[in-house]
């Protein structure tokens, strides 16, 4: 889900915000209230920049949704810097924000969608209904979709799942910013997977990764930091394994998840493409387009989406879920400091926090580009806790 | 799919072959035939054995099949030098080799398997063929199975669906080996997973791999080799990243695929839970018991299978798959002495060259096991090409 020449393009100062998997974020305690922004006022700035570009009441709710969703959890990668880009799209017109998605086969358990150069969540969110729909009749169901656009996070579709008590799994594929193990040149994209499954009350688990190493977000922050990249994230431009950073901004080349072991990450990324281009007839593989590049052609991504209904199993699949979690939650840490989480944990502490915390502390780059969007298109801009 | 124990107590010395992943097996061109075993020869062998169990021939057949299949492919870890503790756990009783597998409940895209503590690849065959069957009608379905053991490797039961035009997916929770990210002990199996679909003509992607960093055949073979092993792969026994493999086949501690990034495997390893044994009621985490240790309890191991028919999707997966494939393939490789290979082709490059040679060339150690076995059995020994 990240896309190379688009954080040269819009986001290059955005990144500067930390990315999920650091345990950090943005929000620490203000003294003062200054600089909180609730999350129903992100929510109505985002909502009604949308609605300012044309885009019909109910997706510009999906949109918001999906942006709060990832600032919410720490995925600052994902929420409030992608505005701009969506904006874009629309202005640009590289996408139609009020087509409709359309069922083109289907059968019991399956359906293919063509999202008609719609936003992509809102593709995303009929997809995952839809496959919910079916499970709940038939167990099982996997809806694909192409003609889609960049859908936000995974973890959006799979956590919807699991709310309404399915395990939920999404698959997208991405531009193209992976070099499979043993080649030189990038060919696969992030390619994204997440599970959702549910637990005992409110608890669940959450996994939502990209199958490189890691993403351009992380390598970023290493950059700023002026520190050094361990082996096996990225390559330079000659395709060689570097520790340098800059090596890895310059060249966009990430490596496949796994470091010395990166045909796994590459099978991973390959597993995806089935799972979401190849079979919904989408632009897959190299042939997917850079984010922000000048054309007339369609992003045309493709997504999956799995539901399961754990009703059909044996019964107490939530309860064995719970257990599981919670013994690996116990385990002893190797620093005593930092207890073992399991996949969503650490959102889960995010979102507790900036719960507590009355909103969401953004960086100053956010709010400019808050401030120029709000000027730009005549939408009121965010007020401070 | 590696049992820590085991190793211990039957295989130290069998695996003194290669693993998966090395690029390399044990069949080099021998001048002369003496050492090729056919492999109807050594299938012929297998089924033998655990006819003289009792073993009826249906399931007889099965397992010989699975585990040449490995070999054929050059993963020896999983092959003949598992016949030995195949053996042991129906004279020992831990298995009931004739046991039926039962489906508990299903729905039109599901079931629930019992195993009733039959053999694995038995249990295997019967849930891949009915996930095939449903999937036929609905497009997709999922079929768990509680009560079963060892079933070898994933590929063999997704390259099964393959070949019949499905796309296939196994996964099965083992024992516990994996440390989660952040915690100091073992909790987790390898817990592997398996994709194989359909491309144009015999063509096909085929991955199947453990959700750890590597299986404990590799850390054997660099401590047999005198190398150190990379940071990433293991623990000492104080849960502390070592370079030294003797201190890891010493605490039995792999680490999640992700080196630095561990929590992406353990993830994955959780995913492969939820799939397999916790909805299958099955054993899973910390609950699976370790292969050959003196118990009465039943492995009770969970496994979970997905079909996916492509004919209820847009026309044209298995070319456009194909297109993928052969774009990695021939992209510009790092090495150019290593084309880039896409998940399957080490393993038919290694079916091609035993193909051509007439058989496997097995270790002295493989051979001694088979006289061992043949004289103990009473069963006909293996004659060379």
């Amino acid at each position: 889900m990240v896309f190379s020449k688009v954080f040269k393009l819009f986001t290059t100062k955005a990144l500067a915000v930390p990315t999920r998997g650091t345990g950090k974020c943005n929000n620490k305690d203000s003294k003062t209230n200054e600089n909180v922004v609730p999350l129903n006022e992100i929510h109505r700035f985002i909502r009604e920049c949308f609605e300012k570009l044309g885009v019909k009441k109910e997706n510009a709710l999906i949109m918001a949704d999906g942006l709060v969703a990832a600032d919410h959890r720490g995925i600052f990668s994902h929420g409030l810097s992608r505005l701009e880009p969506y904006l874009n799209d629309i202005t640009n017109k590289r996408c139609d924000p009020n087509a409709c998605p359309k069922i083109m086969m289907e059968s019991a358990s399956t359906a293919a969608v063509n999202g008609n150069n719609g936003l992509g969540a809102v593709i995303g969110v009929f997809c995952m209904d839809l496959a919910m729909k079916k499970a709940s009749e038939t167990g099982i169901a996997i809806v694909v979709a192409n003609g889609s656009n960049h859908f936000g996070i995974n973890m959006f579709y799979t956590e919807r799942a699991a709310e309404k008590g399915f395990i939920g799994m999404a698959f997208t594929n991405t531009s193209p910013v992976m070099v499979p193990a043993g080649a030189k040149d990038v060919c696969l994209g992030t390619n994204p997977i997440s599970i959702s499954a549910p637990a005992e009350g409110k608890d669940r688990m959450v996994m939502d990764l990209a199958t490189t190493a890691v993403s351009f977000g992380k390598i970023e922050t290493y950059r700023r930091n002026k520190q050094q990249i361990p082996l096996g994230w990225g390559l330079d431009e000659t395709g060689k394994e570097t520790t340098d950073p800059e090596l890895v901004v310059k060249s966009r080349k990430l490596m496949p998840l796994g470091g010395n072991v990166s045909y796994k990450g590459t099978g991973f990324a390959l597993m995806v493409e089935c799972l979401s281009g190849l079979l919904a007839d989408a632009a897959y593989g190299p042939n997917v387009r850079q984010w922000g590049q000048k054309t007339d052609k369609p992003a045309n991504l493709g997504h999956g989406f799995i539901a399961i209904d754990p009703e059909k199993f044996p019964a107490g699949f939530q309860k064995r879920l719970s257990d599981l979690l919670n013994y690996i939650r116990k385990m002893q840490p190797v620093d005593p400091n930092q207890p073992v989480l399991v996949p969503g944990d650490l959102e889960r502490k995010i979102m507790e926090k900036i719960n507590k915390q009355g909103g969401i502390v953004y960086t100053p780059t956010h709010m400019s580009m808050v401030e120029k969007v709000s000027k730009e298109l005549g939408v009121r801009t965010v007020k401070f806790k």
